[in-house]
C-alpha cells in the first residue's frame, strides 16, 4: 500500500507526459485506486480530449465505487469542450477524493471541490500541491494574468558571451544542449525574437527533434519598423506561422506584401523602450498563444527586462571563456547606475546537457506578475 | 575489513585537511593497517615538518611489522629538510606498500618506489591515482611547469556581468559566498589585480574569516607604469607583503618611494600584449610563490586567458540579471573574430553557496600548461 503522495506523485508523472500538448488547458492526471490497486488512471492528453478523471473512471467502471480519487487538480465544476467532472465524481461512488491543489481558473476556484464535498464524499486538497503548481506554471500565469507565459533562453560562454563583436556565435553549445532547445520549442506555443536576429541570422525557429516529429511554434518577429525581408526564412508560412508585431507608424500600404505571403501583422503601440511588450502579449494571449520563448538578441531580452515580463530564464553555459571587450552579452539596453538595478532571480535547477550546463531561474518574486 | 580504496580515502581525507599549508610541498597524507586496525596515521602539516609516514610510524611503533602502508604519494627518496622516506619504510618491517601516484619531483619520480621494492617490499600504484592528482593539482604544475597554479576567480550575475558601466558592483553574491572567497584567499600564496582595480576600488585583497584567524596572501599588482598610489590599502605592507610588477620603462627614481615602504619592485619585460606574464609567473615561483589567485579586472583576466596561463576557474554566479549595453564583463581585451577563439574549458564541479553557484572549471588539456 503506497501512501497518498506516491499515488499523488504518478498522477503528475501522467500529467507531466503531455507538455507542450494540452494549451491552453491544464496537465492533468489522475489515478483511482481501492485495497492498494490502481483501478483507474489517466491524463489529460490535448485539448478537446477527454478529461483525465474521465479517462480514470472508463477504466475503472464499477471498480470507482468505494476507491480514492488521486487528481492533480480540483475537478472541473463547468461546462467547457466536456461535461463538469466535479459531476462524474459525485456519481461515481468513489469514498475519497485527494486533489493536489485547487483550480486558479476563475470559472472553478474551489466550485469543483464544493460540489463534491456537498455529495458527502471526503476531499482532502494539497498533497504535493507545490509540485502541482510547478507542473502547471504555465496555466496558472495564464489564469492570473491573461498573458502568455514567458521564457527567456540564451546560450553563453563561461564569460557571458553570446557571440563575437562580429555576431558570430555557431556553435557556443553542444549537440545535446542544443538539441534541448528544440525540445523546448516543442512545447511552446510561440517563439520570439528581434528584427536585429532576422536581418543577422535569418532563422527559421522551427523545431528540429532528432527521432520525432516536432511542433513548430508559431513565429513572433518585434519589427517596429517592418524591417523583416520578404525573403527571409520567417516568412516561409508554409513551414509555420508567422506574427510581425509593428508600430502604428508604419506605412500600412507596405501591410499586404507580407499579408500575402500568409503573415499576420499586430500594430501595437509604443512606450518609452519601444514597442509595448504587455499590449503585445495580451494580444497574443487573446489569440491562443498561451507560452513563449523569448530567443532575443540582447536589446529584446533588455526589454523583456526591464518591463519584468519574464516568468522563467533557461540559461545553457558552455564550458568555454570567449572575451574580447565588444562581444555580444545576453542582455544589452541601457545602462543601469548601481548592481540594486538588477532583477533578482532564484536557481531552480542545474543540470548537464553533454558538455554543458543548463540553469534554469526564475524572478523572486512571491506572486507572478502583474 | 575495508578496501584499499576505503583506506586511500581516509589518507587522502587527512592530507586535504592541510590545504594551502604545505607549500611548497603536497598535500600527502598516510594510514597504516594490520590486521583490520589502524595502527598508525598522519599527514604532512607544512613545509619543515615532519612528513605523513613519519607521524604514521611514530604512532605505529612496533605495530608496523608485517602492516599495509597506504600513502598518497610516492615516499621520498631524497635528503630534503627531512630524510627519505624510503629509507623509513625499507627499516620499517611493513610487508606491503600501496600508492596513489608517483611523485612528479624530478627529484623522486619512481626512485622512492624501485627503493621500496629492491628491499622485496611489495608496491602498489594506481589507487585513487585521479583524485590524488587533483588534490595535488598545484603541486604537479609546480613541478612540471615551474611556474604558480593560476586561479581565475570572479563573481558575476546571472547575464555575465561584473559591475555597471559605472564600475558598481557591490555585492553581486550573497554573505556566503563572499565568505568562500576569503577561505580561497587564505589557501593561497598569492592574490594578483591590474592597477585599475587599485585604483577604481583600492581594496586591501586580505583574509577575512568568520571565526578564526586567516592567511593574507602575497598581494601582486601588475602595475607597467607604476600608477599605484603611494596612500593606497596595498602599500600598507604591515598587513601583508606587496609586490609591484612594473616595465622597464619605468622611472627608477620613483622605486625607492615604494620599497621605502617595504613594497618589493619586479621589473618585468613588455611583449604584444603588456607585461610579459610568463616571465612574471616564472619571477614569483622564484620568489616561492606557488599558487597565485588571479582577481581581475577584465583586461587582466584577458591577459592571461590569451597567454593561456590560467589553470583553474572559480566563477560565482548569483541569481540576478543586470544588464546594460557598457556593463562590465569578466573577460576584456582585445575582440576575438569567431567562437572558434574561445578557450576551451570543461565543468568539473558546480555548488551552492547560499542563493549564489559556484562553478569551478579546468582548460580542456590534456597535460598542463607548457
Amino acid at each position: 500500500m503506497k501512501t497518498d503522495e506516491q499515488y499523488m506523485q504518478l498522477a503528475l508523472d501522467l500529467a507531466a507526459s503531455a507538455k507542450g500538448k494540452t494549451n491552453p488547458n491544464p496537465l492533468v492526471g489522475a489515478v483511482l485506486v481501492k485495497d492498494g490497486v490502481i483501478v483507474g488512471s489517466g491524463l489529460h492528453r490535448k485539448a478537446g480530449e477527454p478529461h483525465a478523471e474521465v479517462h480514470a473512471f472508463n477504466m475503472a467502471g464499477d471498480h470507482a465505487k468505494g476507491a480514492t480519487l488521486y487528481v492533480t487538480l480540483e475537478p472541473c465544476s463547468h461546462f467547457g469542450k466536456t461535461p463538469p467532472c466535479a459531476n462524474l465524481v459525485k456519481e461515481s461512488g468513489v469514498a475519497r477524493v485527494v486533489v493536489a491543489t485547487q483550480d486558479p481558473n476563475p470559472n472553478v476556484a474551489g466550485r469543483g471541490i464544493a460540489l463534491i464535498r456537498e455529495a458527502g464524499i471526503t476531499v482532502d486538497v494539497g498533497i504535493l500541491e507545490k509540485e502541482s503548481l510547478k507542473l502547471n506554471e504555465r496555466f496558472i500565469h495564464n489564469m492570473l494574468t491573461s498573458r502568455p507565459f514567458v521564457v527567456s533562453k540564451f546560450a553563453m560562454t563561461l564569460d557571458g558571451k553570446l557571440a563575437t563583436h562580429t555576431g558570430h556565435s555557431q556553435w557556443i553549445t553542444g549537440s545535446e544542449a542544443r538539441q534541448h532547445v528544440h525540445e523546448l520549442r516543442n512545447e511552446m506555443d510561440a517563439i520570439l525574437v528581434g528584427v536585429g536576429t532576422v536581418l543577422a541570422d535569418n532563422p527559421s525557429l522551427t523545431t528540429r527533434l532528432d527521432n520525432r516529429q516536432g511542433k513548430n511554434p508559431i513565429r513572433i518577429i518585434l519589427d517596429s519598423q517592418l524591417r523583416t525581408p520578404l525573403d527571409a526564412h520567417v516568412m516561409n508560412t508554409e513551414e509555420a506561422q508567422t506574427i510581425i508585431a509593428v508600430s502604428k507608424n508604419v506605412d500600412l500600404h507596405r501591410l499586404s506584401d507580407y499579408e500575402e505571403k500568409g503573415v499576420k501583422i499586430l500594430i501595437i503601440s509604443k512606450d518609452e523602450r519601444g514597442l509595448n511588450l504587455t499590449e503585445l502579449l495580451t494580444e497574443l494571449y487573446k489569440m491562443g498563444i498561451t507560452d513563449l520563448l523569448v530567443e532575443g538578441g540582447g536589446i529584446v531580452n533588455a526589454s523583456f527586462l526591464r518591463a519584468a515580463l519574464i516568468d522563467k530564464y533557461f540559461v545553457y553555459i558552455a564550458p568555454k571563456v570567449l572575451g574580447g571587450k565588444n562581444s555580444v552579452t545576453p542582455f544589452a539596453g541601457a545602462n543601469v547606475e548601481t548592481m540594486d538595478a538588477a532583477e533578482r532571480l532564484y536557481f531552480d535547477d542545474v543540470s548537464k546537457f553533454g558538455d554543458d550546463l543548463l540553469i534554469i531561474a526564475y524572478p523572486k518574486k512571491v506572486t507572478p506578475n502583474e
